[in-house]
């Protein structure tokens, strides 16, 4: 099946294109995570959007469901790791499985914080997003995971039925670091420690800590949101930002982006508001398709 | 005393600039009116601002009211005439009265509906939108006042105290159009019909409608929105829209727009939207400044 509208990301950006979309009678399918977006529930009173004054960020979270439930849109707990448009519609890659769609509205957020050094330049060349879809081919080897949040300990725990060798890197706050093996299969090893730089020759083949150094044939970085490149071949950005006109478009037709993918300021009612203008232009992008096709 | 910032109307657009602004201790002036949009109370029920499902449009204003109360913001009933750009600041005309502030946000939402034939081509030619601003002119003359909102009739009864003549020609919905005579002098004509065209020569001089013509010197067209062009006279338009760019900046420096009257879709939550990023880019101009003017 073929949705109208695929939108990647369950913040406040994905969910305005969710409900908007959903007035205008389209077929839709959201990816993101079941507490909608960890930045969200994180912040602890909010102030700034319109209508709610000093509301948790758990309890706009709960607006947010109550509002999505009773328009009965649901949120696929599913990570999407490449978007390739093919012409007449987007293929939606999670894992091994496919996904189409006519148009995508991107709003994945974005990762604060900077990337590691090398991380970038060896992306793909041992360096990956997603262990799922790369595992196989460090059958036997030596990995380590760079992880940003709980999710990834998931990833640790999947590779290390695979790997020789798995190491665990947490990069989120210390309160959950000393817990980090909880959840862990025992045979992976955690390092508690800074990573500086990841090396390698033509392909990785070391991680450099503050204190110390391991030797590892692939790394994944486990983060909330993936850089748009890597998940968008070819989309034109602006920094770690999609470029966007003021209609949400995207470099790529029928590609629309919202929120703070879509650029700075990174707050919740300008994503929603975004979310909007890109779900009503996906529609009326729809719409024209629809009548092009029918002459 | 001069504002940091001047918000010019009070709905989403403009409150959600006006909190923006205040978190950022910003010194702000906000003019609109008290029930703060009348779009905003007329809409019967909004599915589409996240957060909220199927609230009544007079439920939402109060959340909004809630909203600004809590944060000790305060609106100014008064409309204002025109904005000059001064060059260090602007200065923001309310009928005799003159307001200063260093950046304004531009938040005055759109007229829906198109002028009546003539209008555009009459401005400032006997056609104005601001009776107390020209009323002098009219004085011992003939002038009608085309009302697209109830404060129309107060503009009504202030010239017929000046004018030789007035006219009132209601255009709103029939249920007020019975009762338009209700609250107006008993001097004032009231014409229930609709005006097809202003005439002139170099000046107005007859206004005609569907059955009849009547000879008037001066039009008043009282709307809740002003033309951009007439409000801020040399700023860049779009068709009816102000031209922004995805910062919200208009073609003056230091002159912002969000809402409506920067462009569609017409909705609550891409206001509110971009009242924040314009507010938040409003105060970022002015910290650049002040950085400036010390240096
Ligand atoms: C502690 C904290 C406090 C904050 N306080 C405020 C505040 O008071 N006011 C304010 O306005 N803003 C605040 N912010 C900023 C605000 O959280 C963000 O601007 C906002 O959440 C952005 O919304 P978004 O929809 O663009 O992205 P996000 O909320 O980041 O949501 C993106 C979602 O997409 C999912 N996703 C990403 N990639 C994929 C993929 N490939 N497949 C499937 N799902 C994917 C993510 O898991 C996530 O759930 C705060 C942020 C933090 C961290
Ligand atoms: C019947 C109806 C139903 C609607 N339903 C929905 C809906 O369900 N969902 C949705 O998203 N949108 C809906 N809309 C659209 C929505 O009302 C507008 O998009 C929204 O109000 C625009 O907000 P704004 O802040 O840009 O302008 P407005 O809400 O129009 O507010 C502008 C304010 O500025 C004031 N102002 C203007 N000029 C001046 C001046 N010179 N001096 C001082 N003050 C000034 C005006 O008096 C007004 O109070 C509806 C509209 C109508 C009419």
């Amino acid at each position: 099946m073929r949705y109208d509208i695929a939108i990647v990301g369950s913040g406040p950006a994905g969910l305005s294109a969710a409900i908007n979309s959903k007035i205008r009678n389209k077929n839709i399918i959201v990816f993101g995570n079941d507490n909608l977006s960890n930045k969200l529930v994180k912040a602890p009173s909010i102030d700034n959007y319109l209508g709610f004054h000093d509301i948790s960020g758990e309890d706009l979270k709960d607006k947010f469901k109550e509002h999505i439930d009773s328009m009965g849109i649901q949120i696929l707990s599913k990570k999407i790791n490449s978007i390739y448009a093919m012409g007449e519609y987007f293929a939606l890659m999670s894992g091994d499985e496919m996904f189409e769609a006519t148009t995508v509205i991107l709003a994945t957020g974005v990762e604060y914080g900077k990337p590691i050094k090398g991380e970038e330049e060896f992306l793909g060349k041992g360096v990956g997003y997603c262990a799922t879809c790369d595992a196989p081919l460090y059958r036997d080897k030596k990995v380590a995971v760079i992880g940003y949040n709980k999710e990834s300990k998931e990833e640790a725990n999947f590779l290390s039925e695979i790997a020789s060798k798995t190491y665990f890197i947490p990069m989120y706050k210390k309160e959950s670091l000393v817990r980090a093996s909880d959840e862990l299969e025992t045979s992976i090893e955690v390092i508690n420690d800074r990573p500086i730089q990841i090396h390698g020759d033509n392909l990785v083949n070391k991680v450099e800590f503050k204190e110390k150094e391991i030797d590892v044939d692939g790394v994944f970085v486990i983060k909330d949101s993936a850089s748009p490149k890597s998940l968008v071949p070819g989309i034109e950005t602006d920094g770690p930002h999609i470029k966007v006109d003021i209609n949400m478009k995207t470099s790529i037709e029928g590609c629309f982006a919202a929120g703070d993918c879509a650029g700075k300021p990174y707050s919740y009612i300008k994503s929603a508001g975004q979310g909007q203008i890109a779900a009503l232009n996906a529609v009326s992008y729809l719409d024209k398709l629809k009548l092009k096709n029918k002459k």
